[in-house]
């Protein structure tokens, strides 16, 4: 333990925390990081001072308002969403169906935002949630879009499947992502879970770099994926163009 | 130099980044962190492999996604925020206004989510910002819902004046605070900025103890706060329910 570094230990307090351990005890902490209790109670007593944590009236560690005010200056996180926010609040008013913008990181997407349709199909997707690329419609978006010798490998597989309708085999895979650019969008049936259906189109930075994907989720039963197809890529569009991105001259096909 | 520990150091790098500074070169973090190049370079070393720190083509450093991954967690930001936000939501569908959310640190409150109307008032709050308690409506409305002795002493001043409109004297927003208990909500009319006007009311936890504020921001000129009150109320409670509370029986005076 000792050969660990200061900073690999005190990151290791901050990582005994995730989505399935919220809220920690000192004890949880140390044991979680693989700390003695004096050393962790020395760090958590840092962290809590800078206002990475917060503890509460029973004792209990959070992360902290400090630690969510730095994080908000993520370029792909919150500054992404904020740039995004007015487009995915005009699809989910034309909708009123679960919108979601997600990036890249690895062979997964990460959520950075959702606006959920009460009405609709319930899915439970947090912000911050990750899924494998070729399940999701947002992840076939970005991995269509994504760098040539990334996406061989990405398709060269293991291929986790999730329904019986999830994508395993690599040469469906690579034909799926021929299609998504050819149309502009990125269909998802029933490969996440057996009810539900996703229309997904890229979002592109200045350079025309795809850096985000923007879907919409929908109950696959009675899904109508022509109707969606176009507020899709007019969401997409207006994002990308939000964040600096010109389309070229001449329009290309798959706006026509 | 010496003599500040390594938690202290390996945070002094992490504060380098605030919002009038997102992005910085590895001289620009020892320098703000008052740091050397070779510490400053380690220790921006490991935050980037664990993913806090993300560096881009030109070899400027951003927040990363994993340190926004883990922010998602903070209980008064984002956890906060996704039961709030078919509440937020609706609240914009109904006004097609400003529509924020916020919490208290020390005398100041900190904005966790704001619906933006592209159409209305131009007020440039960013998640994450921070703005004085006695001068916004959300700050009025945690204010006046605070600990008795907080609010003595926040009472007492200094009050920092923004407009000619500012309350700055402690009487008045003594008086003011009692109003905002009794109406049950708070009221900022010109305040913060000569054209704007905001309306908040409390957010309640399970135990009742007021833990957020939400608010619509509006044009000063043509605001009609009695037909904004019902809605904010509406969606306070609403929130507040999300969160687990329960109205007392009877029902208070404020919702006759």
């Amino acid at each position: 333990m000792t050969s660990r570094s200061a900073p690999d230990r005190l990151l290791s307090v901050l990582a005994a925390f995730d989505h399935a351990h919220p809220a920690l005890t000192l004890t949880d902490i140390s044991r979680r990081a693989g700390l003695t209790l004096t050393t962790a109670h020395r760090l958590v007593g840092e962290l809590a001072r800078w206002g990475a944590l917060e503890r509460d009236a029973s004792g209990t560690y959070h992360v902290g308002l400090r630690l969510w005010e730095l994080a908000a200056l993520a370029p792909r996180g919150p500054a992404l969403r904020q740039v995004a926010l007015p487009y995915l609040e005009d699809l989910y008013e034309a909708t009123h169906e679960n919108v979601q913008l997600a990036v890249r990181d690895g062979g997964e997407v990460v959520y950075t935002e959702w606006l959920s349709g009460r009405s609709s199909v319930g899915v439970h997707i947090r912000v911050g949630a990750r899924w494998p690329l070729h399940a999701t419609g947002v992840g076939l978006a970005l991995l269509a879009h994504g760098d040539p010798g990334f996406q061989e490998e990405y398709c060269a597989g293991p291929l986790a499947s999730f329904t019986p309708y999830t994508i395993t085999e690599p040469e469906l895979l690579r034909r799926t992502l021929a299609e998504v650019r050819r149309s502009g969008v990125a269909v998802s049936d029933r490969q996440v879970t057996p009810d539900a259906l996703s229309v997904a189109a890229p979002v592109r930075g200045p350079d025309g770099t795809v850096t985000a994907a923007v879907s919409v989720v929908v109950p696959h039963s009675g899904a109508r994926v022509p109707a969606l197809t176009p507020a899709l890529r007019l969401a997409a569009r207006g994002i990308s163009r939000a964040l600096g991105w010109h389309p070229p001259t001449p329009v290309p096909a798959e706006d026509t």
